[in-house]
């Protein structure tokens, strides 16, 4: 397994790949890696010849205040979990070799973007799809790997793959939970043994939601109304948004039909959470 | 030659060509093709196995009462220029293949895009820059090519595939005059035989500038002057901007010191020009 460190030396290497008629898979993280990124890891090993795994926590897609600072990181712990799940590239960038001197361009999905996370993160996606734009452009990979728990970030990142006619297939895989429910993520890092407690009251309020639909109720109202009241069982939970919308589009549903997906983000004390569950 | 009109042709046929070893060079044009369009493509022979040129009148470019309605046309003339360029691909692919039901990513390069023409035309080189991103993606090229009359559009273009790391160089040809000094530019086709005679009065203008810069003169104001006096000589020509500008970030300079630009924009009647010239 080789780690690389510059933009320059990665893109010569994809080109490689790419001459060789290599298909290569692609997982881009901000690392501290967990068992949703592995389990991306294992999707992307089946499908293609070559694994690049990128670890890259991205300044431009974290807004003032948010927990850029604090973020956490383990890079040698991360090469050792990909070495073990056989990355045959982790790609490990300096942000000032990501974002040059008078670096000016950004890359804006409008619609999908707006919503959800993105009215109380402005600004966030478009980080988002800025970057992933260039990590796709620089690892020119066939298939790229993202997990159902950032669904927004999934739709975004399609579009936009699609949009600019990058070439690559978005390949999403599903939510990995710890045993109790919990949606894995790195920011689960943050919580204090009271709030990682309670913060398995997000996966039971979503599963008391899809409960309720699989009984029959459809009115987005009721639903939303038996998450909100689940959520009410652990005070240590904000809820930020909670909304039935649209698989595609985002847009809120009046009624559960065939795709619906119930989404929310919570604060428990400084650390947000999000989560969603097809219903 | 081939004539590509989809999409999803010409982006196999590039990743074909990528995959043979091949280096592409390409030549993205709104077609009505010129001896400027074609010292372009000589270039790009000179430099590639493989020369591709498109021709797109990028509709998202254009603004509001703009002339996207009655630029000229003319796809079979310019294939035969094509053909006797030696070009390998014409690739003329259609608007709805080109934006899609739900396309909804753009690219922005902020600085240079909002000044000059950009003042002038906002969102103009928005649109430049997403469809230039998408064309760069389709057709894979090692090298592109424009002219250096579009000398903005050739630094926001160079800005967009650096900071986007799309891998292609852009390469800047010289300007192609006419006989007489006017630029070539589609757009001359729009001029009755009166503005055509008055059109000649941007060049002499340029020139005028030039001549005081190289007996000495290097005051901003002093070098401006004498471009508008020299426009005033034909009273059909309407000045648009004229600025003296850094060649890279575009800002104004109040003396021309070893690298300045002289740009302008004016309109005969309905007709907007542009020209420019290092002093």
């Amino acid at each position: 397994m080789r780690v690389i460190k510059t933009v320059s030396e990665m893109s010569d290497e994809a080109a490689g790949l790419r001459l060789a008629g290599k298909t290569v898979g692609f997982v881009p993280t901000m690392g501290y890696l967990h068992a949703g990124h592995l389990s991306l890891v294992k999707l992307a090993r089946r499908e293609n010849d070559v694994v690049v795994l990128s670890i890259f926590v991205n300044p431009t897609q974290f807004g003032q205040g948010e927990d850029l600072d604090r973020y956490p990181r383990d890079l040698p712990g991360d090469v050792d979990k990909c070495r073990k799940e056989d990355v045959n590239i982790v790609f490990a960038p300096e942000a000032d070799d990501i974002y040059p001197d008078g670096f000016s361009t950004s890359v804006n999905v409008e619609g999908v973007s707006e919503r959800l996370c993105g009215a109380v993160r402005p600004g966030h996606f478009r980080g988002v799809a800025t970057v992933v734009a260039k990590l796709f452009n620089i690892v020119k990979p066939h298939r790229a790997y993202f997990g159902q728990k950032d669904h927004q970030q999934t739709m975004v990142v399609r579009r936009m793959a699609r949009d600019l006619d990058i070439g690559t297939d978005i390949i999403v895989g599903p939510t990995v939970r710890e045993p109790d429910g919990l949606a894995m993520s790195s920011r689960n890092a943050y919580l204090s043994p009271d709030d990682r407690m309670a913060a398995v009251q997000i996966y039971r309020a979503l599963a008391s939601a899809r409960s309720l639909r699989q009984s029959g109720e459809t009115r987005a109202d009721v639903l939303l109304s038996k998450v909100r009241e689940s959520l009410r069982n652990e005070p240590a939970i904000k809820a930020e948004y909670i909304e039935l919308v649209d698989p595609e589009k985002l847009t809120p549903l009046s009624s559960a039909g065939e795709k619906a997906l119930l989404a929310l983000a919570v604060r428990i004390g400084k650390t947000r959470l999000i989560d969603n569950m097809f219903i």
